[in-house]
C-alpha cells in the first residue's frame, strides 16, 4: 500500500463563504450525514486574522472587541468568568471555573434523567485509526472536516504496511462507529433490544479558523449524543419517547416554541427499500401526529441512509437554532454488520430484505437512531447564557449566593463562616478530619462570602452587578438570633423561588415583599432547606 | 521557518524493553517530568502482534488469551462486561456501561469531595498548538510520547510561517500548560492564593503498542489532575491537606497500607536556589513527620524543578504501585511568567529571588504544586477490579441488586416492575408523562430483573456468578403483603452493610444469620432507604 495521507498539504487561506465542496459533500452522489453531531450552523463567516499573525498571543482575542447585540453571549461570558479563548488552540474554548460549573450541571441534569429513559452511559476513544474511518464512510466523504493524528508507530508511511500497522489515526468527529463496534461486541438477541448507548465525548471538526467565535461556532464540542439500537417495529415508541424527552428538557429551561421539521426519502439516492422507507415515514407522521406539536415537512430533503427529524429552536430575537436532531439510520448498522437474533415473529415473516447483505437467515439488521437533545452543549450554552442574559435559575448558577458581613467583628466573621459551610453543604470547619468523606447525593452549593471593610452598601452593589441569586447579609443581632437576612436578588421567575420559600415560613412570606428585594429573616436550616428545595425543582 | 514535523517517520518496530532515550528523556541535563501526570508503570515488556497483523480486526485481543494469576482485571472485567479493546484504538479501553458505570462512580465521589478541599473543576482543550507545547518544554523532551495533530489549515507545512499560522497541533498528554493559561488570564492577588484547578480531561501518550494491556498500560486516559497555585508560605498546608485528601481516599476503599517517598533537590542540575529548595524540603519533611505515617527519603531524586512526594501502594500480593503524587514546581511558573501581586509582608521581605527573570518588582511568582490521588483513573480502576475481585461494595457496583420473580403470573410481575422502579429511584410507570424531570440529587440504582420461566434455583445461581450484592424474590405472598425477600449476596464487608440494615429493622435481622446469606422480609420503601444507607457511607 502506498503512503496515504489524510490531509493534502494546503495554505491557510481564510475565505468568505464556505467553498462549495463544503456545503454539501458528496457521499456517492448523495450528501452525506454520518451522525445526529450536527455541526456549527453555518452563518456569514468572518476572518480574523488576529490570532493568526500575533507574534505574542496573549488570551481572549474574540472578546477584546465584543460585538451587539448586548446578549452576545461572549461579552456575558467574559463579565461573569465563564470561559476564555487561546491562540493556542483556536476554537477550543477553555472553560473557567463558572463556566464549568454550568456545563457539568447541563451534563448533571441529562444524566439525572437518563436511566429514566433508558440510556447507558458509555465511554469511547478519542482517536481510532484510519481503517475504522474508512469502514465508516468518513475518511472518504468527511476527511476535510477532520484532524489527522500521527505518532511514533501510527506515521501512515511505511509502503506496503498491512491494515492495522502503521496507520495513522482519525480525531474523531462523531461517536456513532465507536458505538458500533460496542454494539457487536456480543451477540444480541431481539430480546436485548433497544439498546442505548450515550456519549459525552469530546469531538473534533476542523472548521475554518475565520469562522471561529466563542462557544457558537468551535473544533472541540461535546454532544449528549446517543445512539439507540433497535428493531424495525420499535422505532415509532423510541421516536416518541425522545421527542418526550426532548419536551421535557426544553420545558425545563422556558426555551422555545420550537419546530418540528421531518425531513424525507430523497428522491434519487437512498439506500434500502421503497417499503422500508415509508414503513418508517409512517411511524415518524404518527408520532408527530401524537405529538401535539406543530410540524412541517421537508420532502426530499433526508439523508440517503434514513428520514430525520429536527427541532428548530426560536430564541428570544426570533433567530432560528437547529439544537436537538433525530436520525433513522439504515446505513451504518449494514456498514459495521451489526445483527441481531431474530424474533418468531420476524422469522415468520419471511427472510431479511435485500439491503442486508451478509446477513445470517436467523438475524436480521437493527436500525440505528442518532438523537441529539441539547446538541452541541457549548452551543446550548451559549443559547442559555444569551437566554438568560445573566439571570440563571438558581440551580444553574455558578453564583447561587453571597454572605456580607455587616462589620468586621471576630464573631461575626465566625457566624458567615459558619453559614457559608452550611449552605454550601460542606463539613463544618470545627472538626473535618474525623468526619469521612461527603456523600454522593450531598448537594453543594458555591456560597461565595464578602468580609470586606467596605460599607453594607457598596457590598450590596457589587452583589448585584455579579448577579448573584441571593444576598445574605449577617450582623452582631444575627449572630445572637442564629439567624441571617436573605433577599432574593436575581432569579429569572422569582415568583416560583418565593413560593418555595413560602412553604418553608408561610408566616413570614408575602410574596410580593420578596420578589420587590426585600429581607427575610430565617434560621441557617430553613435557609438550607430552601435551597434544596430551589435545586430540586430546578429553580 | 522551514516546514517542522514532530516525528521522523520511523517503521513499526516492538521491541523487547524501552530504548534508552525513553527511560530519561534529557531536559537540559537533567530528566524531565512536565507533571504528576505519571505514566503507567514500566514493568516488563511483552510483545503483541496480533492486533497489528490481524487482517480482519475484531474485538478483544487482549482477553483471548487470558493470563494468571486469576485476579488479572482483564479477565474480571471480561466476566463482568466492564471494558473492551480494539484494534482500532489501541491503548484505548473502550468501556461498556459496567464499566462506564464504575468510572462515573469514581470520578464522582472525589467531585463529591472538591469543594471541602477547595478545588475548583475547569474544561480545557484536547489539542494546542505546537508554539505552546514548545513554550512549556515537551515539544523539546516529550515528543515522543506525544501524539501530533494536523489537518487543513494545521499542516505545520508552510515555509516562512508566522508563529500561531499553520502550526500543527500536539494532542495533549498532560493538562499542566493548560492550567497555567487559565491562571494567567487575569492578573491575581495573593490574597487570591491558593487556586486549586481540577481536570478529568482524557490525555494521550504514544506508548509502544506492544506494551498495552488492559487498563494499566493505554494510551489514552484520564487523570484526576488537579494543579494547585499558591504562595511559597503556603505550600506546607497545602501538602497537609493533600495528604488528607490521600488517606481519605484510600481508607474509603480499604486501600493500603501504603509508602510515602520523598525525593529532594538532584545534586547537580536544578532551577531555583538551593535556600528554596531548603525551604521547601523542609516544609515537605514537616508535612510528613504530622501526618503520622512512614516515610523514606530518595536523596537527590527529585526533579529538576522541584520536590515531590510519591504514594506507593502495595496490592493485596504486594506487588508495588506508584499511584498517587504530590509535585512542587518552580519551573512552569516561570516558563509561562505567572505572576501574582505580593503582599505587604512579602515586599517588606526584599525583592523577588533571582529565578524571578522578567517578575515586576510589586509581583511575586507562585508556586504550582501537580498532584494526582487516583493517579490515572483506568489504572485505579484495573487496582480496584483486581483489589475486590468482582465483590464490589454496593456504591460502586454496576450489580448492586436483583429481583427475581417467583413465578411469571401477571401480578407477580407488576409488583417486580414496582419494586423495580422505586429501588431504582426512578418514576413509578404509572404515569411517566405528567411528572417533571428528576432532581439532581436522586440517586440512581441499576436494579436488575429475572422474570424468565426458569426455576428459583437456577435464577439464584446465575445471580451469585454475577455478583449481584443483593437478590430479591418477589411471589405471590409478596404481592399480597407489599413486600419482598432480600439477601445480602455480595458485599466486600457484609458485616457493616447488614447493620445498615439492622438500622431500619432491629427486631428482625441477626447479624451472624444474615452473613450467611438468610433471607430478610421487608417493605419497599424499607429496602430503599437501605439502599440510600448504603450508597451514602460508601459501603
Amino acid at each position: 500500500m502506498p503512503p496515504s495521507r489524510l490531509f493534502s498539504p494546503v495554505p491557510l487561506v481564510l475565505r468568505h463563504g464556505r467553498p462549495a465542496s463544503r456545503r454539501a459533500p458528496l457521499y456517492g452522489a448523495a450528501s452525506f450525514r454520518g451522525c445526529s453531531c450536527s455541526a456549527p450552523q453555518r452563518q456569514q463567516e468572518t476572518v480574523n486574522t488576529a490570532q493568526a499573525t500575533n507574534p505574542n498571543p496573549r488570551l481572549n482575542p474574540t472578546t477584546s472587541n465584543p460585538p451587539t447585540p448586548p446578549t452576545d453571549h461572549r461579552a456575558l461570558a467574559q463579565k461573569h468568568e465563564l470561559f476564555i479563548t487561546s491562540p493556542y488552540s483556536p476554537g477550543s474554548p477553555l472553560l473557567l471555573p463558572n463556566g464549568a460549573y454550568i456545563f457539568q450541571k447541563l451534563q448533571a441534569f441529562l444524566r439525572a434523567q437518563y436511566p429514566q429513559f433508558g440510556f447507558q452511559e458509555v465511554i469511547t476513544p478519542t482517536i481510532y485509526k484510519k481503517s475504522l474511518w474508512e469502514a465508516s464512510g468518513h475518511w472518504e466523504n468527511y476527511a476535510e472536516d477532520m484532524f489527522s493524528v500521527q505518532g511514533r508507530g501510527a506515521t501512515g508511511t511505511t509502503e506496503n504496511a498491512q491494515v492495522g500497522q502503521d496507520e495513522e489515526f482519525g480525531l474523531k468527529p462523531m461517536n456513532c462507529p465507536g458505538h458500533c463496534l460496542l454494539f457487536r461486541d456480543e451477540i444480541k438477541s431481539y430480546r436485548d433490544l433497544p439498546i442505548r448507548y450515550a456519549d459525552f465525548s469530546a469531538l473534533h471538526r476542523n472548521e475554518v479558523s475565520g469562522s471561529l467565535t466563542g462557544l457558537t461556532r468551535v473544533r472541540r464540542f461535546h454532544q449528549d449524543d446517543a445512539h439507540i439500537f433497535c428493531r424495525p417495529d420499535q422505532i415509532q415508541e423510541e421516536i416518541d419517547q425522545t421527542l418526550k424527552f426532548v419536551g421535557m428538557v426544553y420545558d425545563n429551561f422556558g426555551l422555545g416554541p420550537y419546530k418540528l421539521l421531518l425531513s424525507t426519502r430523497p428522491k434519487d439516492h437512498f439506500i434500502g427499500t421503497v417499503e422500508e422507507w415509508d414503513r418508517a415515514e409512517t411511524q415518524l407522521k404518527t408520532v408527530l401526529d401524537k405529538s401535539g406539536r406543530h410540524w412541517d415537512l421537508n420532502e426530499g430533503d433526508g439523508a440517503f441512509y434514513g428520514p430525520k427529524i429536527d427541532i428548530i429552536l426560536k430564541d428570544s430575537n426570533g433567530k432560528e437554532h437547529q439544537t436537538a436532531t433525530i436520525q433513522l439510520d439504515f446505513q451504518l448498522p449494514q456498514r459495521f454488520d451489526l445483527q441481531y437474533q431474530a424474533s418468531p415473529l420476524e422469522l415468520e415473516t419471511g427472510p431479511a430484505p435485500q439491503a442486508a447483505g451478509s446477513l445470517d437467515a436467523a438475524n436480521r439488521r437493527p436500525v440505528m437512531i442518532h438523537r441529539a437533545i441539547y446538541g452541541s452543549l457549548e452551543r446550548f450554552m451559549a443559547l442559555l447564557i444569551e437566554h438568560y442574559a445573566g439571570k440563571y435559575p438558581f440551580w444553574l448558577s455558578p453564583r447561587p449566593a453571597i454572605i456580607l458581613s455587616l462589620n468586621q467583628d471576630e464573631k461575626v466573621l465566625e457566624h458567615v463562616s459558619h453559614i457559608k459551610s452550611v449552605l454550601s453543604g460542606l463539613k463544618a470547619k470545627r472538626n473535618p478530619d474525623k468526619a469521612g468523606p461527603l456523600p454522593l447525593s450531598a448537594t453543594h452549593l458555591p456560597i461565595d462570602t464578602d468580609t470586606t471593610a467596605r460599607s453594607l452598601a457598596a457590598k450590596i452593589k457589587h452583589a448585584r452587578a455579579k448577579k448573584y441569586n441571593h444576598i445574605i447579609v449577617v450582623g452582631p443581632k444575627e449572630v445572637e438570633t442564629e439567624k441571617m437576612q436573605l433577599r432574593l436578588a436575581s432569579q429569572p421567575n422569582p415568583e416560583q423561588a418565593v413560593h418555595k420559600l413560602k412553604q418553608i415560613l408561610p408566616w413570614q412570606v408575602n410574596e410580593s415583599d420578596t420578589t420587590s428585594g426585600k429581607n427575610v429573616e430565617l434560621s441557617i436550616r430553613e435557609a438550607r432547606r430552601y435551597f434544596e428545595f430551589l435545586v430540586d425543582s430546578y429553580l
